[in-house]
């Protein structure tokens, strides 16, 4: 594996521009002040991860169509909406070290903002010749939906068990991106065994992304990430290292995060960092991420090998590769 | 016209019956606290204007169908959502006389509420056949978001003029009761012309309803209106009595409500109600809401004489004769 993932996804350049296209099209309003509220969005464009896995898959699968491009293009617009959306719920100051919408434009702009990138991106979706992907796109927002509701369910529960939190960051999180692989084989005509294993790769590495990203968020560098970090500490949000510590540590250890975690200490966070880090916590979390990954990665396996296949498998391994 | 309109929407009970539940039905989680939560919508449950428009279109135009019932449970549900974020919007304390979602449970669950509601609103929409029903719901919710941003980018400005106004209103409430018309007709297999005059029937009925709204959060009774009321006022919003004020009213009482506009005099809505009530915006504003309706008559009057079309006869007077 000597070529990077640049290099190797030159293979869907074309598509990917006309990703950019479409997304730029659809949202254009006849409305000037609708216009300039989309432009921050633009701000929030990051790694592509989701178009670049329908377009993958797609091509790993078979050939990729226009269908492909919708799909790539709706999947971008749900995440971002819901980017903007989390940005109202946690108060966030910084999102991919820009100003978020809430904060440079208040609450109101945001959860209208939000709506309008979801109800472009059903439009979009519905602009396709069957209903095969909007009911799916419905059904993956559905969970989505049910995903950020269960977590702010049991917010500040210190006592969150692992199995719920998986339960938590599927729905949120890894649902999407299974559904971007399932679109993406479904376009290129693969069969229905083909399109579960690619469910499959999207779903595994989809909870292997937010484990890493929750790591990051707790003992990452805010200036490498790019964006706030300890927010889950700061919302009540249980992340899989501190369930972990809470599970395994000495009593006393325990008891003290415990405590952390009720505080209102303003340096909470760089308290906990501080006793989780010396544990092996992290190492757990980052163990658990690369079982799903090896998971992800077994279940691309027997896929003739092509540039899109090698893509696909660099990113796995990128998931839980990114700089701390 | 002696029957009420209990009576001749009795053509349609069965129907709406079965929208109760699919309603319920649809929403449904496995997850206990998405389930709770979603106990609350049902407090917001108002008229079913939304929902009678669909059926009575369609049993005007000729038989209801499956498709029916389905586009009447969607077009409730998007109704809902645009109801839960505006109140996340307003940080309105009373709707329907019952506790808002925001307020008993804060933001963040009222924004996830409503993006619950909307993509569940697209979930079901996409069970259907075609994607006919899809792709027009998905363009008027783009048009709903607009409309709301078009008017909080006009928040506070008093110049606001009319014809902006009503762009405001026929995009944030007016599409949407259009949509139901159309979409009514459309199953019901009604020819183009028919179904273009059951979309404008549902437009002008639309405008009309938001502008007696209009009216009555600023001169109605909270007691008989049953939501907060002034709320425009203290949200700087324009509206239609308030911007012919602006044009007519001698200029000394011009100067006096701009001055009321901006000021934060707790008791700013009470004056400025008094302010115009002597005058004859109020009766401007009505009588603009008379012609709509009239429109929204004409556009009906060539249907066969049955009760679904007395109802939609009857729900056209009723939406500006409300209770003050």
């Amino acid at each position: 594996m000597t070529a990077s993932l640049a290099q190797l996804t030159d293979c869907v350049r074309t598509e990917l521009a006309a990703v950019d296209q479409l997304f730029a099209e659809e949202l254009k309003s006849a409305l000037p002040c609708v216009n300039t509220l989309v432009k921050h969005v633009s701000r929030f464009r990051g790694k592509m991860l989701r178009p670049y896995l329908v377009l993958l898959t797609g091509k790993a699968c078979g050939s990729l169509a226009r269908a492909h491009e919708v799909i790539a293009t709706v999947v971008e617009m749900v995440h971002m909406a819901t980017l903007v959306h989390d940005d109202v719920l946690d108060d966030a100051e910084l999102r991919r070290k820009g100003a978020t919408i809430n904060h440079l434009r208040g609450n109101e702009a945001a959860v209208l903002l939000g709506d309008y990138l979801i109800s472009h991106s059903y439009h979009l979706c519905s602009s396709l010749d069957s209903q095969y992907g909007s009911r799916l796109i419905g059904r993956t927002t559905n969970e989505v939906c049910e995903g950020e509701l269960l977590q702010i369910a049991n917010r500040n529960n210190f006592d969150l068990d692992e199995e719920t939190y998986l339960e938590i960051i599927k729905r949120k999180t890894a649902v999407l991106c299974a559904a971007c692989c399932v679109l993406g084989a479904h376009y290129a005509g693969a069969d229905e065994i083909r399109t579960k294993r690619m469910e499959t790769f999207g779903l595994s590495l989809g909870i292997a992304f937010q484990i890493q990203d929750d790591i990051l968020d707790l003992v990452g560098d805010v200036d490498t990430v790019g964006k706030s970090l300890g927010s889950d500490i700061e919302k009540g949000k249980m992340t899989l290292p501190m369930i972990h510590f809470l599970r395994t540590a000495p009593a006393e250890h325990q008891a003290l995060l415990r405590s952390l975690l009720a505080s209102k200490e303003p340096d909470k966070v760089e308290q906990i960092r501080n006793l989780i880090l010396p544990s092996n916590s992290i190492a757990y979390a980052k163990s658990r991420a690369a079982q799903l990954v090896d998971r992800a990665l077994s279940s691309i396996a027997d896929l003739p090998e092509n540039d899109a296949v090698r893509a696909l498998s660099l990113m796995a391994r990128y998931v839980i590769a990114r700089p701390m």
